[in-house]
């Protein structure tokens, strides 16, 4: 994992809970742009060795999002989820789910925050349903897909 | 609140679940149908002095549900969630939000154990966001509309 001064501060929160907080240098409207459009997400989320084949992304209650990554063996790794609420900058809900490990299913909290000067802080929460997931999660190697997506996210805000 | 030598165990669980488990004297096809039909569930969610007006249930990916109750005041207490994955005997998963207190949801995961002899057990986990949110939960009279629920719920099995 390439560490960087903007690191996301990745921690964990009591017994069933993870929490991820990163700036980004741009202001908050074009910040959830890169987060919900599809065509947008394709261009960053994830670790950089993984091509996103398949985005979706219905923002309605009840609407659904799709994920799939394609590895350079060609294998290919799907995740999908629900939407809770309607999502907006100031609070976007949703179910997150890798089908390579069907049920255990985790619900995410995403808060983004203006610090003025054009500069956004995201605060996510996600609890797992038991601590078993939760550091599942962690021993995955999220934190470095997390932080070269974001790193990724940096450049396509810039060419926006 | 009625204790019963059936009561549901309710337990706390790390810092942000809580668990329920609650034996029936059913088999478990009509226990699920008692859980996800629309107008059986009208007839025994929730605690005994609130009426049951408004009951949505759809199962799908994504699909909705809703829950309406007054009070003898005929004040509403309206509920809403959202389905993750198809909803079975053996795994049901969703989210659970009280708009009296919006953008406070929790994710809920039941299954519905075969005991033999026509027997059911039923475990639920609710995680949520916070510890103030799942202890709020805890503080609101949960236990007692959890148990005269499943005390109505067994009168209903007897009269399916």
């Amino acid at each position: 994992m390439s560490t960087t001064e903007n690191d996301a501060v990745i921690e964990t929160s009591g017994t069933h809970a993870i929490t991820i907080v990163r700036d980004f240098d741009h202001p908050v409207a074009l910040v959830f742009r890169a987060m919900t459009e599809p065509d947008l997400i394709a261009q960053w989320i994830g670790p950089k060795y993984l091509t996103n084949v398949e985005v979706t992304h219905d923002a309605r209650h009840g609407g659904t999002w799709t994920l799939v990554q394609r590895d350079p063996d060609g294998n290919e790794h799907a995740f999908r989820g629900v939407m809770h609420g309607e999502q907006t900058p100031e609070l976007s809900q949703r179910t997150f789910e890798w089908l390579g490990l069907p049920g255990h299913v985790s619900f995410e909290t995403l808060r983004l925050e203006d610090l003025g000067g054009g500069r956004t802080r995201a605060h996510q929460v996600a609890v797992f349903t038991s601590p078993q997931d939760r550091d599942g999660m962690l021993a995955s190697g999220m934190a470095t897909g997390v932080n070269e997506g974001f790193e990724r996210m940096d450049d396509l805000l810039r060419s926006l």
